[in-house]
């Protein structure tokens, strides 16, 4: 990677998106691409991932049309005031003007609830914990990114919950804020978990929780969001339910979702200037195996190397051999540490007559010998090393990215230099808003759950006003 | 179920659909539906099944966008004359007028082949094998049927290969059907393997070979195809590659195609008066644990069968219990029978005390007391025997559904009476639509590969002008 990654940041995701064959965005449709066999397998592991935390909190996977015709997504007004301008609509079927536009799902509130409204007749029906894996729709007039801001999200993963009462609704909330946690944590990723003030709140939500990361460039990249929608969208619906006493209520909702944005973080966070350093996690195989040979030990080097694969295969993990005679080990060596494979196993006669492998972390490319009869308990050790390595790292490295300040011109002058700035704030929403203006950055929100994080703030001042502090809050610039 | 499946087929489909919540298509937009939890798992066990012959046999996984400019999806002009009336058409972006029309992709040509044509330079390039799955769009006319016949068709799997050469590409179109093949068995559906007649052939293909079941009323419902596209599309779009002599060659092209028909087929195939009866390959779950006790039994019972759900979880089952109070033992049999989940375990304080179980089987509702330290080799033997004798069955049915005939007037009758019939053709195309046109039937096609069906033809006339026959062919209504 000729080209470095904080000062250059988007030049050099665009490069290692192209070069590890990961997305290519040079479909012609702005701001559309294609995930090539490479990212596929990366997405595929961070789907299983998201998936199992899913299931085994009880979620349970469903597949709505993408389409949504006008009069539903014009039901709950604040919804479709944010959505209005970013909406692609179907107008035609074949050469027939349709007399209803169809939206391409922004999101699918209004494709989900008109269901749940059929299904839902009792509270014996609830609670309803449903999710589904789309695609979905952004007629962007920002700039557009590969991965970080698109016209089609090709992966969004949306929950949506329906609860008897606002207070199970609230655990969900929390239920959900695990749930993520364990996702991230998962994927290596560093995170903030914030209330967003009532500014930035999701289109119909009472209020969203969201998960912020740090770029290298600084800049904020939201990965993943909960939103506490009440009843908000059940009284527009007409989601109502039979209590035990028989009397009606409207049922409480949440939703949350995760885009492909975590694998753009994963990629920007991780690599060096030999290109990806992939989590154990997602990468699309935990080592590559290369044979290195002279003419006559050619036989058995490939016979040890396949014997190596079946081993590790057979214990489950994702090993890819390369014995393509055109490329020599030294450029094999350079391609695979640019796709970021945790693990290379370096097979040669020394290894074959010692009955061991040479074994080189990608993360920080340490050699070890490894003989035979300890090879998978060792290879499982090394994977989870380098997997809780780059959480750790990742995790000081954003530390270290957000500074505190106490003034609004140290705040500008941080924030120019590429940090995300920890300050206080009086809760007042004007006064909020008039710190993003004058520092001409985002407000990105305070703690979540708050009551823990109290403490601390009862003795600051407001970093616009300079009365007391209600909320810390973190400031910066955001994709 | 009241309504009886050979005679009201269409009725009968909807409302099992609907009782045993696999499919909604009350959703507002006609031709649309959602996948509900239960369908949900029997379309991703479809879908495994799918992946795995693809993955085994070198094939890849992409994901290409929805859209398509109207200026690629217009490029090759027998594809385009063939979809224009059907293409769904995007034409605004928010309250943009958008300056070129995207079409909702109705097939991926024309999404993937501009990509191909940058990422292919030479031989060493080739071959690519990739596949897809994905939604598609087809504005119908015809009348729609959830699953069978619809405008948004949710989980299109489609390959897309390049080859060097000629000889090649026909060689993976015998392997698009032997993968195929493997699908349809493991789905225990029965089928016919036959090359369409030039006029039904795939717009843009040179031919196509396609997987044909029959439904319970007699329809055929067409539930894979393979088309071999030569170098029509390469021309198009511009593929080309470095030969190993230096000069350039247009490549060649196959893509071949399975939607959630085949799930269309399993539920109507198989199923009886009591509901679905699904093959273990894609039954959400194995088998259903239902405890049977009065107060004082309750807890050894629920004890027991938990032991048992987890013996049988640990050994790769799927397993569910059915652990509800409020239902009794008869209604859950009931339900579950209605569900098609293959075995239903029984566990009371007889078989506590004997530890042991009762399975019954759903297809044909054998009954067996299995000791617990035979169970894991004694359930795997009954699915075993479940998934063979659904398969037998089926294949056998649908050879009864098959009559031969040898004129044209008890072709109309036995077509009439929801058989499909099975005659001969001189190869004439117009002797094929003429027989068409007298017969309010569709040429199916002929067996592919040919090369081992002709001796039976030899001595056979013309079902229409009685020359000397050519093909054995395959005459009904269809879907």
């Amino acid at each position: 990677m000729a080209i470095e990654k904080e000062s250059k940041f988007m030049e050099w995701f665009n490069e290692i998106l192209q070069t590890a064959e990961i997305y290519d965005y040079r479909y012609p449709i702005k701001g559309m691409g294609v995930w090539r066999p490479y990212g596929f397998l990366m997405r595929e592991n961070m789907l299983k991932i998201i998936r199992k935390y899913l299931n085994e909190t009880g979620h349970q996977e469903v597949l709505f049309p993408l389409l949504i015709p006008e009069t539903n997504l014009r039901k709950e007004s604040e919804h479709i005031t944010a959505f209005e301008e970013e909406v692609y609509w179907v107008t035609h079927g074949g050469k027939d003007k349709l007399k209803i536009k169809y939206a391409l799902r922004p999101t699918s509130e209004t494709a989900i609830y008109p269901m749940y409204a059929l299904w839902i007749r009792s509270y014996k029906d609830l609670p309803i914990k449903y999710y589904q894996v789309v695609n979905i729709f952004r007629y962007e007039t920002k700039t557009t990114r590969p991965l970080i801001r698109v016209r089609e999200v090709t992966t969004f993963k949306e929950a949506h919950t329906v609860h008897a009462t606002r207070q199970e609704t609230e655990e969900q909330i929390k239920e959900a804020v695990q749930v993520y946690s364990k996702i991230f944590d998962e994927l290596a990723l560093p995170y903030l978990v914030l209330k967003r003030p009532a500014w930035d709140k999701f289109a119909g939500s009472e209020y969203s929780v969201a998960f912020d990361t740090i770029m290298p460039n600084g800049k904020r990249l939201q990965i993943g969001t909960v939103h506490f929608l009440g009843q908000n969208f059940s009284k527009v619906f007409e989601i109502k339910y039979l209590k035990p006493d028989g009397s009606h209520e409207y049922v409480y909702q949440t939703c949350y979702g995760i885009s492909s944005r975590p694998l753009a973080a994963v990629i920007a966070i991780h690599s060096d200037e030999r290109g990806l350093i992939l989590p154990p996690s997602i990468s699309p195989y935990h080592a590559v195996i290369i044979p290195i040979y002279y003419k006559e030990g050619k036989e058995k080097v490939l016979g040890y190397s396949l014997k190596i694969k079946n081993k590790l295969l057979k214990s489950g993990f994702r090993v890819k051999e390369d014995f393509r005679e055109e490329e020599t080990p030294g450029s094999k060596f350079y391609f695979w540490e640019m796709k970021g494979i945790p693990l290379r196993i370096e097979v040669g006669m020394e290894e074959v007559n010692n009955q061991s492998v040479t074994v080189v972390r990608r993360d920080n490319r340490q050699k070890v010998r490894v003989e035979e009869n300890i090879l998978v308990t060792k290879i499982r050790e090394l994977l989870d090393k380098i997997q809780k390595g780059l959480k750790e790292k990742a995790d000081k490295w954003m530390q270290e990215k957000i500074v505190e300040v106490h003034d609004l011109r140290d705040a500008v002058e941080k924030i120019g230099r590429g940090f995300v700035v920890k300050t206080w704030w009086c809760g007042e929403e004007k006064c909020g808003r008039d710190i993003e203006d004058k520092t001409n950055a985002k407000v990105f929100g305070f703690p979540f759950p708050w009551e823990e994080k109290q403490k601390e703030t009862s003795s600051k001042k407001c970093i616009l006003c300079g009365k007391k502090a209600k909320f810390n809050i973190f400031l910066g610039k955001s994709y």
